[in-house]
């Protein structure tokens, strides 16, 4: 069987079927337009340039197109590049088929929904319980499906549940070490700390900020889902308070986006965990590419720092 | 008539009832207890220290009571501080007549909510009218009596008010010379953006912060009751998300309490009229109190800078 | 008529005369030189690449000449570019018109400086007014046609005498809503603050800093200047120091090139209205080229932001 | 059986023995001497004063001593502060059980020592074992009994050992879910990062910091003796320099003590378990001597913030 | 012969004759008044608290007073404080004699001007030169008495000179190291920079700033001063231009008070030169009073470092 | 005699043998493979790009070969750049001579070695000395040639060597200038403080980071060989604790790699030293290129700063 496009080393050639999950149109330093086309397979995604275009192939090879390409691997300061050698549409596979070319999470969707409802099971206190189900119900449609951001870490169709799964175990396993912390809080503010990420980015395809995404950010709008869930619901108490504090203060700073600081013990676990398991999954995705006694690109989320892959770990 | 205890310098003596605002039990370097009050009546307040007080004393003056006091006033580290010699009291005046020992606006309530109107009155964007008229009726009772703040600025009765309506006028005289400000959509941001400071603090008696204006803020707050509002009076349109937008990001950073920066024109001139009137009224105070040809005491809000009061002006 | 080259959307062509403000000689990456034009009409300027030009093209195409170019407006990152068909040198159109080709200020020279002389005629204090309208006079010739800035804010014939204008009505306007304000001590602020910049800067056309405003600064030359004023006329008091710290000061702090920040309250309010008639400026103009509902470039001096434009605004 | 003098509320009577864990000279407001003293039980430690003290009292009463003290627990603003009544030497109770009278780790140390030799017996990298294993033996006495800090946090007997266990189990259960975390390397580091606080800190009693600690201090202290280690041990190869690596960045940045930041996934980890445990600490410390629907006191090691405690959590 | 107050240790007695630098009163704890007493002879400075002072005391023990005090010293919060046993004015003392009691540099002052005079006659540029010695003539008198600053580094009689002597000498060798720098240039750099705190601080004796010192600095009233002799003495070209350059960059970044960063290589170098000698003047008096195998005192103006003073260096 | 490639001016034609100090593959923004070469003689270096290269061109002009050039020089961005007329393998001329074409320090290795020793022999401190000396004679043969750094300053053969003299120069007139600080200290510092480079860099020809250099750094390594050596010979006491210390701290601040700040008097002047040392060669190199009345390129490790060049020094 083919190995996918991410595994493809520098010098290797390519000739297979990809999608453009995006493209976009630049003028060349000698004036000429071409195109700069994001295509990707079940594996990962690469950048590659086309260039002098003519206003059809703006039109033929739009985003969301599923293309024929062959091609080889290039270094392009630093970064793997694809140079193209023929590109034609696939005209004869089906637009349906769309999902089979998009990277995702590496547990199926169905799956996943299950464990969150499990952990939503296990949950005791009935007020953080059915405010929290409350908004998973209404939004699991969209919440199966979404990235968890639009580059850094978790962005594949369904990286945002994935990213809250792992949470919840990270959750289960640090609250049973530390017997002080209220799992119900903690599971709630990880279950909806993100959640309004499904009105902030416009989806999995082509994924970008929307405009209430960007005037209002999804820390402002799930505060104010669980304000209105909870009168929805007729539940008072300082749990809605509570856990709209976990979901505005889980950036940790002011100039990380948190409008309050955690002030509340379980407040400061959500924004370590959600930390942890950001910087693991961008540092897997860099050490997986780089060979043992190599460093990574510079991950720009992580203060640009590279990172070491020692020849003695396995 | 005789003058306020605002107004009296270093060494004069005091004869008068003052409310007590604040009482705070301490302990001295000699092991023997002692309060700190604040006492105040019209014209400002004043600290004052009860040394070696009984069990009783802090009972008989505690926040709420109104005294009758005989002492003088000193420097104390550079701050003026009021010394007591006797202390008794008032048992005869009622409690009702609190509100004649507060310092409050310098204008009546009743004029203010009338100017407020008004302002409500012109504005002729149907949605952004009705939001606001809905949110300022529902509050106006708070909203008339609320400090702006617990202290730094605008820290009195209807001092919020107070600050909204210098602020309306500052909308007004800057929109005229900018044309391409829209007019409605200053007033309801500035008549809305602090408005959750009713919920955030406890009232303009002994003023604090309540549990929700510590977890969650008044930025929140108010984000969440335009988002509520709209969907009650069934207003949509970007008017209620824009409008959102100018109140999250007022405080113009992340480090200053803001979630968004403005990214809306009328965002970032509200957060500069808000700071026009906050630095007026800052520095106004401490420049009352200070003689031609001297400096103030340091204001903290402002970069703990002292200013000086030139000879030459009036 | 015509529209001017400010108004040319992406795609529309272009066939007019302009004047080259700026050529910069470049060597593209296949090694060939280029010119980099900016070349302006009244409206405003744009952009324009010259590939694989001769050295008789860049004494032909020189700053200060007045061309005839027919070519199309190109999106280039997000800028709008110039697309040359053709271009010729003007030959028979004088020079002496090259200021039918700059940018300029709304309103018309003569018209500002006769204002600006209201304002002086309306001051009170003798001494304020006298070292103010003795500078005046001094630098009124390069002052009436000064830009404020290389770029940025203002930065167009006329620009530092139209800011200081709009800046006097910010002016009456705040003092007459703040009583406290010293108007003649505000005015005079505002009409010298920026007034160096004439020595700062090497005049409106190919605009760049001279030495003394690269080693002294606008800031200091301007303080320098208003206590040699005073010596001349024979003024001594408060008021010279005073206004010279106004003059310090008006940059606010150490990192921005004030050496000291404001210890004066109509210092500190001549920042502010300095930063709302700058701020004004940079918004309106990013805004005009933008349609509603979309975002404008980023402009660098307000850290990087982007501003929105409503639909619902006119 | 009588209740710790840490858990003694405000108003309280105190008749026991306590420790002298610090005792400090100072002179009163009055000019006259007095003594600061920290004492302590088994359940932790309270600040006294002890006023007007003579020549005589400084010998009798000098850290170490075992004194018997009547008195009451009062507030001092917003901390805890024990006054005395009667104070006496109690002169039959030998030295020897100093030991009873210093709070410590809740486990204990031999229970704790084989916990750690149980991970080190988990490691199958030999390299990194035996460089481990050889530091671990060689400071094992005082590693047993440090605190792992002079304050903020595990400022007890046995504190940094007691750190390190919990981290071990933080490590393992983390490691269990990310697969790609090396255990070996982890394990390594975290029994290792601090280890050359028994050479920074003075030991368990009146801890302070030694000079090495204060011109050399931990982090570069330990890199070194993992260098001589593995020279000693005849050890080559990565490993060496990565586990160096591991304790110089565990501090993550240089403004925090790391000359290096993290470049290897495991130390950038290691980081951030320590960071968890460390705060874990100090949160559950303060939050147990609040109420639930209290503030803590402010926390000085996590920005000076207060900590909210639920009325809902148990 | 006596040894001078700030070679007492602590519990050392003090018999002898200090002059009252500066008197300031305050409010004790109790509510009973005080003086705060800084007392001086030529070996430096002390603080003494005169508890329960009456009017009279006040009026007896101002600023400029000559005392004969019976005390000792003891350690208050790790610093030296004179505890007053008794104190009288010393009546008979002539008051022309106040300089004998002054802290004052270790040359004298006509050998210092003596030796700055020889860096003049050295100079080979005759504008800066000229330049020069105008300005040092004209400040001459004030200059060779004034303290360098009110605290820190060279606050003492003639510390402006001294100062600025050391600097001449570091420059001599630093130019002999470096040939590239102008030793003119440098050397006027040195001799000015520094000159207007004549103007900024009110003299040797309770030394404060002046009006013009706040409100303007001595680093802006340099540069005018440099400006205005040049016009005066005829003398233009860039010398002038590069020469205020110097003055108004020697703090080196605009948050240490200088608007312009240095952008001339001696303008670095002198702002290099002013660090050493200020720093050297500030650890040797801190070490001074430290004990071998000591940390000294924090260092304010040092970041608040303590310095440790090595057992090993003489 | 013909002169360097680093003194040729824009426009000037070039014809001489040079060495190939780095090679680097590109892609053209036309698709094409191209190569940066870095070419050098013994004045300097500079860039040169050769377009269109063949695999076979990869091999032929690798890092470490000698070739003929003729070309021009030409500005780029701002940076003097060689453009290629033809380029040829110098096949007849030995490797061995490569370093020939290596920019190096202006004094001969042995020389400056002597001069070393006989720092070294004026040292009476006789554990410091025989530390200092050890760490020298096992390193010397690689500290005789290494650069200082890969970029910056001080970036050439002998380069490290050739800094720490000058630094011993500057440490022996600023000794004899402030008689406190202990030469010996001092000379034993500037000789260790960067001696690990010759560890942290690959060498003098095409410089970069060795992996210990990345994962540890030349601070902390040379910390270690100090402990470590002291150990060798047997040497104990405050000496070793306090050098260890001036190698930890001479970064000065956590932000630049030092783990301490200075806590000694040598070790604060030791940083000093170093800066001065650096800026000078940063700047000299700088000016030297820059016509006088211009300003030179921006030093990237100087702030970014441009530096203007009087017209008026020699």
């Amino acid at each position: 069987m083919k190995k996918g496009i991410d595994h493809h080393q520098i010098g290797e050639s390519v000739d297979q079927y990809l999608l453009i999950k995006n493209a976009k149109k630049g003028i060349a330093s000698n004036g000429k337009p071409f195109l700069t086309l994001h295509v990707s397979d079940k594996s990962g995604e690469i950048e590659a340039k086309m260039w002098g275009v003519t206003p059809e192939d703006e039109t033929k090879y739009s985003s969301g197109t599923i293309v024929h390409i062959q091609g080889d691997v290039q270094d392009f300061r630093g970064m793997r590049q694809l140079r193209l050698k023929t590109i034609r549409p696939a005209g004869g596979l089906e637009q349906s088929r769309t999902e089979d070319f998009l990277p995702s999470a590496p547990l199926g969707r169905e799956e996943m929904l299950e464990k969150v409802n499990q952990y939503l099971f296990e949950m005791s206190n009935a007020k953080l319980q059915r405010i929290t189900r409350h908004l998973f119900k209404k939004h699991q449609q969209d919440f199966s499906v979404s990235p968890a951001a639009t580059k850094n870490h978790h962005e594949f169709v369904s990286g945002l549940l994935y990213h809250v799964l792992s949470m919840l175990e990270l959750s289960r396993s640090i609250s049973d070490l530390y017997p002080t912390l209220d799992k119900d809080l903690l599971y709630a503010g990880v279950i909806l700390h993100d959640m309004a990420k499904v009105r902030e980015l416009s989806g999995p395809m082509a994924t970008q900020y929307t405009l209430e995404g960007k005037l209002i950010g999804h820390i402002s709008m799930m505060s104010s889902e669980v304000d209105e869930a909870a009168k929805e619901l007729g539940i008072e108490g300082e749990e809605v308070l509570v856990l709209q504090h976990l979901i505005l203060s889980h950036h940790s700073k002011g100039e990380w986006g948190s409008p309050k600081p955690p002030m509340v013990r379980e407040a400061e676990i959500l924004h370590m965990i959600d930390n942890i398991d950001a910087k693991m999954n961008m540092m897997d995705r860099a050490l997986e590419r780089a060979a043992p006694g190599e460093f990574t690109e510079r991950i720009f989320a992580m203060d640009q720092r590279s990172f070491y892959k020692p020849t003695f770990t396995i």
